[in-house]
């Protein structure tokens, strides 16, 4: 048995090749940036007016004020998408509306609010510097620079910079594909009647949901039956054809055997066959060529828990991101909570933030079917190893769930 | 002009009608759930061991111990998925797996780590509880038990659930279709080459995700051309094939007032036409029969801005969740920053934590057409409208954008 930092290291060690692919920018929204971007123009491309107002020569108001009042002949009026083909010489005024350009010879923009206007003259009574609301040519973005690293997660504001860089498609690192083998006799479809000892298979469910939020794409070889050639087929079908396999072993121990026994006779390289968290123990982590394996619980919360803590690292890393723990932060137990020294245990609780402290409160039975209790939860609470019961008032490290 | 709470609660007021449907599971990921979810079954649907072990009846060990063990006859086994016909007779006892069902007349389990097995003789040397190791029926869920309220967000745990409890569709509210007007006889493609005064259409990329983040459907118009007849087309086909409909002015003041123009000829109702926040004070908001209308500024920081402080909460209104605001927390300028006092102001920064406290640094011009600034930050401070310039050191209030 290992601990969850150890084992998360060994996953880390053990994604080797991160794939490329070329996408169009709105579906790479939230996926990982894997080439750097360079500006391809200076941007803005023009000296513009950042106001509605008048383009002017910035030397013709030098010895203007309230007493002494400049006049210009208004030669015309600049659009947004115009151009003007004209030089303004001295004593000359357009009118110019924002994100228009300057006509030659204007260093400046006096806004529309500051001056007088009769007819085709424009009084301005005040002295304008130069560049006054002018957003200069290459203001925003230099040509050749470098404006988005490798790496970086594409938000909507970067599709954005993409968009008005000319960019229409860029490199991300590709999602990859996880195939999932749900293995439980007991498992019944969830529109079947339920025979005796059947219970519905949730996990397949809750695995799709999960890899759905990641942005990665599920396989799903549904319910295998617990019979072992059966098993080996459907393992190396899904070693073949997807990047990560995730078993999710039915509750008995000999399902755990099946899938392990089969991994060493395929010979793939069985990392870990256990991690030190509960809920969650029983976990076996192998690679076989580049793919990854996990076998994970068959109950649900250590399915789930398992998931978020080992396997959407792995995802996350394939992706392009940085394999990082949550953050986590001090939480002030609101009851007392019950655990067994020896292991890390995890508490699936209600976090709520009460003047800028975190409080934890109890969401039910911690029992590994309780999908309703993980449902009543916001966040966990992790007792240490050497702990037993802890009380009310105690601190300890929390973190949120699904965030 | 008003203030963005009062914006906000105009806004609130103004959504009346909420649609439902019906989907499978896994398409309600994050969506709000429509219906109160009942449980049809005692889950488990029967008493069940929690462990690998051997099912028994407990009175049969009450005298047990160190020196007193006490012996059964093994009759078999059970695993997961099957079911024993068989009762149990008093000094007999099952093998059993993890979740597989207790047979008749056993009412407890004795892990397999506890006892002695020769043969088909199973010993047993300390006294063993009733219920020891055992689920009993119902004990996750009763029958007829409200399990998932209306309004729950549905997360991978609640589509676990959904399964668990048989719930192949559920009723989610329906994610609202905003058509996009996108304004400016500036803008071209972001695949053509640039003619003099034109700039690339950046903004309807940032909108088709800001709206796809949010699990809406966007309805893009693309650029529409500055022509009154044309512009006034296009918003009455928006208005009658989405549920919203955003458009993202040109820069200029007149394209502003064409699409108030129209809006009134065409008698919506507006609402407020100007909103006390920089970047981004001249916003429309108008309602239209039981559609919504927000003309948003065209600089590309004002826009998502806008968007982020008031189409979204609108939007998530729509689909089922509370309008309220983003968890706003003090922060402290680790360096001085420039401002005019008169109207609340938001700046981009990059916010970092330290030591259990979040510093706000520079990310660069705040000029409105500044998306780089936008891309290197991750949240903003909010400089009050009384405010004028602000010294390293002094708090003000922050919060993280995109999250």
């Amino acid at each position: 048995m290992i601990g969850i930092d150890n084992a998360l290291n060994i996953i880390n060690e053990n994604i080797k090749k991160l794939t490329l692919e070329k996408k169009d920018i709105l579906s790479c929204l939230n996926k990982t940036l894997a080439e750097d971007i360079y500006s391809k123009d200076d941007l803005p491309p023009f000296d513009k007016s950042a106001m509605d107002g008048y383009a002017i020569k910035s030397e013709d108001t030098r010895n203007c004020g309230a007493e002494n009042a400049a006049e210009f002949d208004v030669k015309g009026s600049i659009k947004a998408g115009d151009y003007c083909e004209d030089e303004l010489k001295p004593g000359e005024a357009f009118k110019i509306m924002t994100g228009a350009p300057l006509p030659k010879g204007a260093d400046a923009v006096i806004e529309i609010e500051k001056v007088e206007v009769k007819g085709n003259i424009l009084k301005v009574s005040q002295a304008v510097n130069k560049d006054n609301n002018v957003i200069k040519l290459g203001e925003e973005t230099k040509a050749g620079e470098l404006v988005l690293n490798r790496g970086r997660i594409i938000r909507p504001v970067e599709v954005g910079l993409l968009a008005s860089l000319g960019y229409g498609f860029v490199h991300v690192y590709k999602s990859p594909t996880i195939a999932l083998i749900i293995t439980g006799d007991e498992l019944v479809g969830i529109d079947s009647k339920f025979e005796r000892g059947k219970i519905r298979n949730s996990n397949e469910y809750s695995l799709k949901a999960l890899i759905k939020n990641l942005g990665a794409k599920a396989l799903s070889m549904g319910v295998v039956k617990d019979d072992k050639d059966n098993l080996r087929e459907k393992i190396k079908y899904a070693l073949k054809n997807a990047d990560i396999v995730v078993s999710s072993g039915g509750a008995s121990v000999g399902d755990y055997d099946f899938v392990d026994d089969i991994l060493k006779e395929i010979r793939a390289d069985i990392k870990f066959t256990s991690v030190a968290i509960k809920p969650g123990k029983p976990v076996t982590f192998a690679t076989y060529k580049e793919k990854l394996f996990f076998s994970l619980p068959g109950n649900p919360l250590s399915l789930i828990t398992t998931f978020e803590e080992l396997v959407k690292p792995a995802i996350e890393k394939m992706m392009g991101r940085q394999i990082k723990n949550k953050e986590i932060f001090p939480v002030i137990l609101a009851e007392d909570f019950k655990a067994k020294a020896g292991r890390k245990k995890y508490v699936f609780v209600k976090i709520k933030k009460d003047n800028n402290k975190y409080y934890a409160y109890k969401t039910g039975s911690q029992c590994s079917n309780h999908l309703k209790t993980m449902s009543k939860s916001n966040g966990i609470i992790i007792i240490p190893e050497e702990c037993g019961n802890v009380k009310a008032g105690k601190i300890l490290s929390g973190k949120f769930i699904f965030k």
